[in-house]
């Protein structure tokens, strides 16, 4: 604020449509914002200038490239949230003015602060903190950022704030910064280093979630504190949506109707993160696998199967030992009876594997591309922290392939991966699915493998590609894997959710490593390009999403239990036998419900259970030997023969119809 | 040869059939055999006096239940080659003076003995020690045991047979033994605990089979000696059938075809006893695990998956760690992000994983049985010199079933157990099955878990399964494992050699160790027994086996692949093209020979990679719209049509013909 304006001076922004305006010196974000609209400025939560995040009401000096940063980007939502702990901290000190604060940041859905009060926080306490919030946002208070030397920040919060926490943090953490920063909004104020939002007005609804219990810097020998989770949206219309959805995904939880449905079991018992697959799951990845293969099959990829273990040296060819030790289970090292030491790995990834597969005899030119391909369950060493039901897991079986191909045919190769792809994700249901095309750093490409012109052939390779599949993408500039570019799919689930699911890589550094050749037509010894490639990624990662977008309604196809004979008497018992029998011998998965039950009791377990087909058996039904069928969801579809609905059920599957 | 013979006195022999017989006191094995046949005596190798294997020309005085064993038992068998090793000694003795003897053991097929001597053995001297060893036989030497004080002894090895290694046996492993036995033949002796069998004669045919190094006492410091391999037999017509079979086991070695037919690689790189599966091979494999998983599905199976990594504590509670831990691979210790230290165990075993599953939830009588199956790939560590291809391997697949069933259910199951087994073994052509009933060791029951009552239920209803099955089995006393009695399967295979495969297991054990429940109609808790069932066992054991028993010439329905379109010159690719394509269409596994060769070679190459089938393309073919159809090993088949043949090999295929 103590900088001088002259008329004279100017400076030149670049906007990300490419265009470039000049504004006088000193104008601020909020000034850029409000030339380019208002709407925008409205939005406006802060700034990315060259990179650097960076407040509204900051006066530039300089030339550069901005962004306008609003709620709709990763970044924008983290400084909302973080805003919103700040004016949550205000609300707390205003109503429990004896409370002091610790840590406050933003988090995946939301933020949390954590305070020291004598005071024991209660739900009804939290509607309270939520209306003074709104209060404050009401009050429209500038929020202000000061710099100051660190030691006069020290005497600030201890004099002013009284506030021992932030003077520990001054003291340790930041001991070897002269300068730190102060956010003020009106009498609030906290040690941080921000961006922010500008104003208190700009959180509009907000929702405490929970109070849960910490310890000062995580420290459980240090002062308890009380955790107050919330989240804070720019409208209320987006607040409701957000809970709407979480209840939608509370129901669609792949964990809870994994365990409805006994689908699969995770027990410490046998190890976290390691699923069982009880037999309605077992069959419903199975029908996966069948698909994948026929298709594969189709497409002239040659099945393989390799050990699940490995000698370490693989891995070291690899370069994945020891540079990925972190996320790998221990070698198991032993010795044999000859005093020989010998090391294994639990096999992080299937490719070390196929490589040798492919080294197991000379290939020539006209013998390529081989398209390799493995259900190969690998093992992965995550924190029991980030373990979460099948979508994060310590072993998953991956729908592996590799793909070994001559440069001429690359780019048909990764086509032909694309479109496979896409048919895996069609048949699935994942109708809306974006592509994001993971190329290298440009300003840091010191951190992948193999040279400039190998690089610079790969992703060409995958732009022209993605060109002739006519793919809408985005590009992930430095997103790039260290051994070669890679086309990531995005899918969106039938609540909107955003997956990442499937991968084809393009890999020029692996055929080096492992020495791979093949004899050209000229009789050369030349290299083959690989293709790494996973339509379904993880199997059971994938099952878990299919879980939550289906909500658990399987196509038919992949219900594990695809109909249930429901006599509505016992002396009719032997006439539903005979039923199941038939269907059974059109290869349909089929129960009989034998129980004592009411017929509506019997099929409103059916419902519970998500068993698209219900065949009641009657008195009616077996003097004509018919069944009344119901379809799940959908209620009766009237009376059939046997043959007429084996039939149109057997079209159902055979279609794959979702 | 001292013992006074008195008249008066006899004992009772009881013969194998349960026959009591008496004879006169210090009548021998040779006289109960003469007494009983001619033949039988001539057969005769030793005998064996309740329990214990004696020579046959031991004057006997006490009652006891007598065998003559021959050279038809594995026991015969190894005092035959035993005795021969000695003859051989007596041989290398005469004609090459200087020779010391160190140890000459029968081994699983002949014998060997290690010889220190100053003489470098060749070849020709094989042959040469071969005509002595049959002169020796000719000159019928009795073959007699002296037993004497080991001091004597020493004195002898040192005086007479000047026998530096003799007298050290004698000074070091024989130090607790008062009394030691010598065995004579001529002038050659030998210390020896024997039996032998009893004159020189004995021995008609020997092949002397190879030179190798050893050290004495198997220690690379000690004197190294020459080890000299023979096999010998009572007739020149068993060494014959001999060796040709073991030509033909040569030329059927799935190890050679393994490699010729690109089924499966054993590399170093990846691991000894490691086998990846080449294309192949996992088409074999998966083809046969798809006939079992449909066989099981119909009998009321169902699949579970389970992870390839269990917590250690399972195999704690089965009983399995640390007590078979010799052949386990070593347990993976790790600390997770909270520092609590777990371990994993490489599952040796798929059963504590099944249990878990079945624990997962509350069972009801009316939900028994449970047929849970896998195929589950389970790693244990076997020592590398007892490697062998896919026979002997440190990490398979098992096709491992576990039955949860009441008490009452225990019989039908087993049977069904059995019947399913039975069904596999003709599918696959195996036409000779044996059974083995594995009981518990009478003398020895402390080996065993559980307790009284519950083993004598376990091996009564086992044999009553076995009579229901009509099954001719044999008894194998002691033989059970520690949790329960069990039914192995051992089949013939086409040159006669017999393969343990299968096995049908009781267990009344782990439902207590697990804890395993289930509640009766009674309302009680009551505990379900366990069946384990692996028709192939190990699934890279049975292939392998099954490549020998194929000689690699697979049924159509197993066959990789199952035929091969050659065109007879470049101008019928296009047709060609079309014949397989057609071909594929019906789901057959079909490749084309594009290559620029005569016809004939192409046919020649096809026999050599042991195809079904070969469709022959010339210009007839291709204007009459038809195929040539040739069959491996039986030749020209005539013309036909597509449809014809598709529909003739689409038969032969659903039928799984042999």
């Amino acid at each position: 604020m103590s900088e001088v304006l002259t008329d004279s001076k100017h400076i030149s922004i670049t906007l990300p449509n490419g265009e470039v305006r000049q504004y006088p010196d000193g104008s601020t974000g909020l000034d850029i914002a409000a030339s380019i609209g208002k709407r925008l400025a409205d939005d406006a939560i802060c700034i990315k200038l060259d990179g650097a995040l960076m407040d509204l009401n900051i006066p530039l000096h300089n030339d550069g490239a901005l962004h306008i940063i609003t709620f709709d980007s990763d970044e924008g939502r983290e400084v909302y949230w973080h805003s919103s702990s700040h004016l949550m901290a205000q609300a707390i000190e205003e109503l429990f003015p004896e409370s002091k604060f610790g840590a406050g940041p933003a988090i995946e859905n939301g933020f949390y602060y954590d305070i020291s009060s004598p005071h024991r926080f209660t739900e009804d306490d939290l509607r309270k903190i939520e209306t003074r919030m709104l209060e404050i946002s009401a009050r429209k208070l500038p929020i202000n950022r000061e710099v100051l030397a660190r030691t006069d920040a020290i005497t600030y919060f201890q004099e002013n704030r009284k506030d021992p926490f932030k003077v520990e943090i001054l003291e340790d953490s930041l001991a070897d910064q002269p300068m730190v920063s102060i956010y003020h909004q009106g009498y609030f104020s906290d040690l941080c280093t921000g961006p922010h939002f500008s104003n208190t007005s700009k959180l509009k609804a907000v929702k405490l979630t929970g109070v849960s219990g910490s310890f000062w810097r995580g420290d459980s020998s240090r002062e308890q504190m009380q955790r107050i989770y919330g989240i804070s949206f720019p409208s209320e219309k987006q607040l409701k949506k957000h809970f709407a959805r979480l209840e939608e995904a509370k129901k669609r939880d792949h964990r809870k109707l994994g365990s409805d449905l006994e689908l699969f079991l995770l027990t410490p018992k046998v190890g976290s993160g390691l699923p069982l697959w009880l037999p309605n799951g077992a069959i419903l990845r199975d029908e996966l696998i069948m698909f994948l293969k026929d298709e594969q099959k189709r497409r002239g990829y040659q099945p393989v199967v390799t050990p699940h273990i490995g000698n370490i040296e693989l891995y070291k060819t690899s370069g994945h030992y020891p540079y990925y030790s972190d996320s790998q289970f221990p070698p198991l090292t032993f010795k044999d009876e000859l005093g020989v030491e010998e090391q294994f790995l639990l096999k992080p990834m299937n490719c070390p594997h196929h490589h040798q597969i492919y080294l197991s005899k000379p290939r020539s030119y006209r013998d390529l591309p081989i398209r390799l391909t493995e259900f190969g369950t690998v093992y992965r060493y995550e924190q029991s922290g980030e373990l979460n039901g099948l979508i994060r897991v310590r072993g998953f079986t991956q729908d592996d392939s590799h793909i070994y191909c001559r440069q001429d045919q690359l780019i048909d190769e990764i086509c032909n991966a694309i479109d496979l792809t896409q048919y895996v994700f069609k048949t699935l249901g994942f109708s809306e699915v974006k592509t994001r095309l993971s190329l290298r750093d440009p300003d840091n490409q010191d951190k992948y493998s193999g040279n400039e012109e190998q690089w610079t052939q790969a992703e060409n390779d995958v732009l022209e590609a993605a060109k002739r599949m006519d793919l809408a993408y985005e590009l992930g500039l430095g997103e790039a894997s260290f051994y070669g570019p890679k086309i990531d799919f995005i899918v969106k689930d039938a609540i909107g959710r955003k997956w990442q699911l499937g991968t084809v890589q393009v890999d020029y550094i692996m055929p080096e490593r492992f020495d791979l050749t093949y004899t050209g037509s000229d009789g050369q010894k030349h290299r083959p390009v690989v293709i790494h490639r996973a339509p379904f990624g993880s199997l059971e990662r994938f099952i878990g999403i299919l879980i939550e977008n289906f909500a658990g309604n399987f196509p038919v196809w992949l219900s594990p239990i695809q109909g249930i004979v429901l006599p509505i008497n016992e002396s009719l018992n032997d006439y539903a036998k005979e039923v199941q029998h038939a269907l059974k011998a059109a290869n349909l998965r089929v129960d009989i419900d034998f129980r004592a039950e009411k017929i509506g009791k019997k099929i409103r377990d059916a419902e519970v259970k998500k068993i698209p087909y219900m065949f009641v058996i009657g008195e009616k039904e077996k003097s004509s030997q018919m069944v009344s069928v119901r379809r799940h969801k959908e209620g009766d579809k009237g009376v059939s023969s046997l043959d007429d609905i084996i039939q149109k059920i057997t079209q159902e599957i055979s279609e794959k119809r979702l």
